[in-house]
């Protein structure tokens, strides 16, 4: 289901026009990155948590070769899901 | 940053109250978890792909004891963030 499927549905199941449901859906998207961008984990009831993992900038040896590479940093979002989406995927 | 918080958060920036959004947030979350619960995966734009990963029932053999366990049947989400969220992580 692509984005503007996704926001048709819910748009007829709260009433609104599919333009407000995405400008709604942009805003949420948005203040979800910048908490994330700030390493902030955040949770969303009945959905589940959203954690950022940021693995730092290291060496790696490759073995046959020898050679030496830098492995840039990088960062991670891992979503957990909660128990009520957990039993409702029963 | 709790759900409380979040919904707190995105009140403010849309010009809500936090009831209107928290039930914004009720209706988008059922949608997904419906979506998810029927294996459709769900694209939101600017944030990323939900897909659900099913692992079928199967005999795992314990190799120290040769014991033999049933794994249950399980589900899994997984979200992968899209190139504008990963952006925004820099």
């Amino acid at each position: 289901m692509n984005n503007k499927e996704f926001v048709a549905e819910l748009a007829k199941q709260t009433g609104r026009t599919p333009k407000e449901t995405q400008t709604l859906i942009t805003a949420l998207v948005g203040e979800l990155s910048a908490q994330l961008s700030d390493e902030n984990m955040v949770s969303v009831q009945g959905f589940g948590n959203f954690e950022v993992r940021k693995k730092a900038e290291h060496i790696m040896v490759n073995p046959s070769t020898r050679q030496r590479m830098l492995v840039p940093p990088r960062i991670d979002i891992k979503f957990r899901p909660g128990t009520t989406l957990k039993e409702s995927l029963k």
